[in-house]
């Protein structure tokens, strides 16, 4: 029952988020007051609520109401009479609701009058309000298109989806400098116009007068625990701010001063008046942890002052939500972008093969010499390659393992830099093991299990048996991690069966044409025995593994068939391997035929733990439909050697070419083979990660 | 396509879980091996799934399956033929699926066979598996009907609502013992049976031979994370155990070994052998806070045995879930229980007044004497009463305030006993101010907010302005504890305005007979103001408030009136009150209707805080119907004072019953009225806490 509804202004004028009217009403209590005129600001959006009889003069009896055309105004309990010009009868509960639908040009330029009257409509009293009305909105991208949009209704929340809403955040964990780098988030100023492009643009937009009214401010503010995960920066002016943007990538810098941060919980921020556009530039500081869900929320509230002294009031607060991106793996179906190798004193015919094959694909290999690695070869195990992606940037992520061999320099000093992110998590009591070797760590492609699509894939990581009362496992805060990033939900295997423990050992992945896209690789003792007793009774008993290699003595498939101990062995890990299989097929939710095992031997070594009997043809590295596999050294027939061939029967039938690499003396001696020794940054998903469905 | 089908047992004889179907199918992969003959256990409603080529001798071609009566098996791929009984022809995906629906009587007592046929159908190969058929489930109360059902499908996950489902947990918080008394959490032994009431029952139920197949064996086992949550006792046997229910009560004693514990997270279990049930005792160590979300899994596998100095492998496992019971606080609308005061040298008016209201409510007082309370009056301060509930066992329990004055030791040393839990929270850094007295902390009746349910009402804090760059907070431990119990959420509204900064000062809610159930009272200085102009304008000017007082000078209505200081102040209170006002509107969904407005004045003291200027009756105790109100010493006309005549004439309205306390010596002149020098034990919701809908 609004009055003065024909003034209302056109739609067109009327802001967004009232037109959709899905933002909750807020309402806030104002006074009247007979004695002294007040003034009143008024936000755009709001209801004024004033309870008519609380500051009528004792006798009142009944009232008028009187507005100029900017305010409307609506009565409750609205009154019986049909017209209003007259006095209304006054009851104790009547209130009186009051909006305006334009922000004001000047202060106090509009007025709503209350005249009260006695038993016989004397006038007894009056009670006016001057009126200053203020639009305000904090933007961000909340429909996720790489824009501001203004007033959001949805801005205020987080659904994820297609269907979902809520803005993005990055954890600003690249480094703009090269020079005595460390991540920009650990750095509490903006030294470089380029750092802007890492954060997520958010727009304060006001229009109203060309100055607030006096005492009254505006507060950005976050709550204490907010603040471990985010810091807010503001340019110094909007005008400034449009030629800034323009010189994105000039070394220009300019000064963007802090607004919130672990320190500053709650700052004032400058109201530009007229019609006004602020931009602010906010980023995260950490990834989703076990204590951190990785939302945050920024609020910004229009304070009115009391007196000297006493805090002001929040009269109306306006927020944002935000959630931090998780890092991302990228399993072996992503398309490669670089290869990474370790050079070492002894590891030239290795280098070499690699380069052979990685040229081959089309893809330059990148080596980390000596003085970085420091003898240490495993590159697989240092790090792992993942992203960070949202609407307005996107750039890859290392995960530093807490492993620290010789490479633990490598992903800080090398990798780190701009649009290349750094993270790692220190392990509690210096609790590593051999099982937080990113070996360990790797990622399926998407699959759907039971209805449930992980359109990003799952992660899969190696520990002991949960019912084992001691073991290795990958340390807890690297476990934390992984699951707070929930949008590739972690799997558990067992993989501490292995004397190194990882689950590179015994699996992998590779593109398929047809079914789920994939295929999972399977070490299998049980494929291996079948092959080499068909070599058996086939009549080559006599033909030798390990053949012209140094330090190796060769071994007839006959020796080995007879090797009742090595049987004995295979068997236990064949059971290993499928305690891991039901597993897997389980969680990824894959039938056998999306499984294909492949003919490798272990045996065991101390503590009854086993390590790969020739070279581990599983412990690939996939790019794109090429396979760089260890070279087996298998028993020979007709000149070509019977592992490899059937490693190519199986790969070629899904359209993968296979390359042999001999890794014998540098990597398969010292427990690893050619994935071990690489790693590979991939291009990131297509799929947008806050279209993941929960 | 099962075969033997028709010599399935009768539905009667199939275990739950498998006629409902809902369990995800848990299926193993199984080897099989034509040299040695194999035992393989077999847990019932899993399936084995055996590759039939993997382990074929080299040249078969063909095979054919044999089985005792109590074993089925479907193949995969189905084969074509009609009829089974002759061979069918080997291809490299075959794969044979095994299950049994009954338990064996003894080891071995199945069989399967496959035999492998050559080109011409000769026999070539035979693997016999030799079946051992166990049943295991590991059961609790999902159903939350107070008694554990035999293997309910959904026992694995946890799921709000009346539709919902999974077991809970008490955190162990009370003490049997009152000699030497610690909370029995923190005892890892159980000293009496009746210690078992608190626990939550767990009953591992299995058929099968007498006993275990050799090596294999039971385990039960918790995550790391978990462990800091929950501990396991179990009864020393299942014979034993029924004696000891029915002594429940009695003192007689037994021994109950400790299984899961923060120390030890797996433990093998005995298996008892035929058809057995095994009593184990569950009981929570912590209440959910900010980093426990309150869930905890138990699981029990089945182990088997590789060979000496090999962890055993987990063949099968099942799981349950347990929710720890939340701490519930009790709004002034339920039923009292218990009340209580402190007595002290100067508060003899007070006791008196207390005693009279109390018993007049047919309730009883109970004082606490100054040896314990050391001087310090302020009952409502030290602590608050809750409870924790679960289908099995319900009781209070005491959070004690991190405030520690006088009181300190009254909740632990007088409250805490049988039947009696105390949880406390220790601030950091001795961060503690006058708002984490629990004057600060209230909870409204139920409520419903945009269609959204609060059946066990909302917890109200006080704070400061989130804007404000300075000022008092509730600790946040506290408020951590508050929001992690989740049924509860909590309101937070500003009341660093006020000098002792308690949320008790300008609000409480009272029962009413229609609209939600309940009115939220609130002080109000405009209600005063208008209470003293009427009194003005009907020739009461010169009638005085607080006459008769010691030490306490009286002034006249107009003096106040023309009190510009005064009403200055009280504007600014009222805003202060309003801002709340609003909150609470919003957060409680209530309208103005619902609230009633009381006439109560403030002054400010140091630092431009607020006090009430003479008592403040929203400070009041309610039980049930009856209102212990502090009483206010206003203006007395025609020999009643006008404060009390229309604060009652207001309650009268909902049929509440109004007494004034005097409380003005001993502490109104202190800064506290009634409602803070007592603390009321309130009657347990009936509306169970797990049918909150989420």
């Amino acid at each position: 029952m609004f009055r003065n509804i024909s003034q209302t202004a056109s739609t067109s004028e009327v802001p967004a988020f009232l037109q959709k009217g899905k933002r909750t009403e807020y309402q806030r209590t104002c006074r009247l007051d007979t004695d002294n005129r007040q003034s009143v600001t008024h936000v755009i959006g709001t209801t004024l609520k004033a309870n008519l009889s609380r500051s009528a003069p004792p006798s009142s009896k009944f009232f008028s109401v009187n507005c100029t055309p900017n305010v409307q105004y609506s009565l409750s309990p609205p009154p019986q009479e049909t017209s209003h010009l007259s006095p209304l009868p006054l009851n104790p509960n009547s209130a009186l609701l009051i909006s305006m639908s334009r922000a004001s040009q000047s202060e106090n330029d509009s007025k709503l009058s209350v005249q009260y009257y006695g038993t016989n409509k004397e006038v007894i009293g009056k009670a006016v309000l001057y009126l200053t009305a203020i639009e305000i909105s904090l933007d961000v991208d909340a429909d996720r298109d790489g824009t501001v949009e203004k007033s959001n209704p949805d801005k205020g929340s987080w659904k994820w989806g297609p269907n979902g809403h809520g803005a993005i955040l990055l954890v600003n964990c690249d480094s703009e400098t090269t020079y005595l780098k460390k991540p920009d988030s650990e750095s509490d100023h903006i030294s470089k116009v380029s750092d802007l492009k890492d954060m997520s643009l958010m727009v304060l937009r006001t229009r109203g007068p060309a100055k607030l009214p006096e005492g009254y401010k505006l507060t950005m503010h976050i709550s204490q625990g907010d603040a471990e995960s985010v810091r807010v920066f503001r340019s110094k002016s909007s005008k400034v701010e449009k030629n800034m943007l323009q010189n994105l990538f000039s070394s220009f810098t300019k000064d963007y001063p802090l607004v919130l941060s672990r320190e500053v919980l709650s700052q004032e921020v400058p109201y530009l008046g007229g019609e006004g556009e602020l931009n602010f530039y906010v980023e995260g500081l950490r990834f989703p942890d076990k204590d951190f869900d990785g939302l945050v929320t920024i609020n910004l509230s229009l304070l009115e002052p009391i007196c000297d002294g006493i805090p002001e009031t929040p009269i109306f607060t306006d927020k944002v939500v935000f959630r931090v991106a998780p890092w991302i793996m990228t399993p072996n179906t992503l398309p490669p972008v670089e290869v990474f190798v370790c050079s070492t004193r002894d590891n030239y015919q290795f280098l070499k093969g690699m380069n052979n094959f990685v040229s081959k694909c089309g893809q330059k290999l990148k080596i980390c010499y000596e003085y970085m690695n420091r003898g240490d070869r495993w590159m697989q195990d240092e790090l792992e390659f993942g992203y960070i992606d949202s609407p307005h940037q996107c750039f890859p992520v290392v995960l530093d393992s807490p492993r620290d061999g010789g490479l633990q320099g490598f992903s800080y000093e090398e990798l780190l830099g701009p649009d290349f992110g750094y993270v790692t998590r220190v392990a509690r009591n210096n609790d590593v093991s051999s099982l937080d070797s990113f070996g360990n760590l790797e990622v399926s492609p998407p699959v759907t299990v039971n209805g449930k699509e992980y359109p990003l894939g799952r992660i899969i990581i190696g520990v002991a048996f949960p019912t084992a009362t001691k073991g290795r496992n990958m340390t807890q805060v690297v476990q934390d991690f992984l699951w707070a990033q929930k949008v590739q939900k972690p799997i558990a295997l067992f993989s501490d069966w292995l004397f190194v423990g990882h689950v590179d050992e015994f699996m992998t992945f590779v593109p398929a044409p047809d079914r789920k896209g994939f295929r999972l690789l399977l070490a299998s003792p049980d494929a291996a025995y079948k092959l080499l007793k068909r070599l058996w009774s086939d009549g080559h008993a006599q033909v030798k593994m390990f053949e012209g290699l140094e330090n190796q003595m060769p071994r007839t498939v006959d020796d080995i068939l007879s090797d009742e101990n090595l049987r004995a062995e295979n068997n236990y890990v064949q059971s290993c391997i499928d305690w891991n299989r039901d597993v897997l097929k389980r969680e990824l939710g894959l039938d056998d035929d999306d499984i294909i095992d492949l003919p490798i031997l272990f045996k065991l070594e101390k503590d009854f733990r086993a390590a790969a009997y020739y070279p581990d043809m599983v412990n690939m590295i996939v790019l794109g439909k090429n396979l760089g596999i260890p070279k087996p050294f298998g028993p020979r027939v007709n000149g070509r050697c019977a592992l490899e061939a059937e490693m190519c029967s199986l790969m070629e039938a899904l359209g993968l070419k296979c390359t042999f690499i001999d890794d014998f003396a540098s990597y398969h001696k010292m427990m690893g083979e050619v994935h071990c020794g690489s790693n590979v940054r991939r291009k990131p998903f297509d799929f947008k990660w806050w279209n993941v469905e929960f």
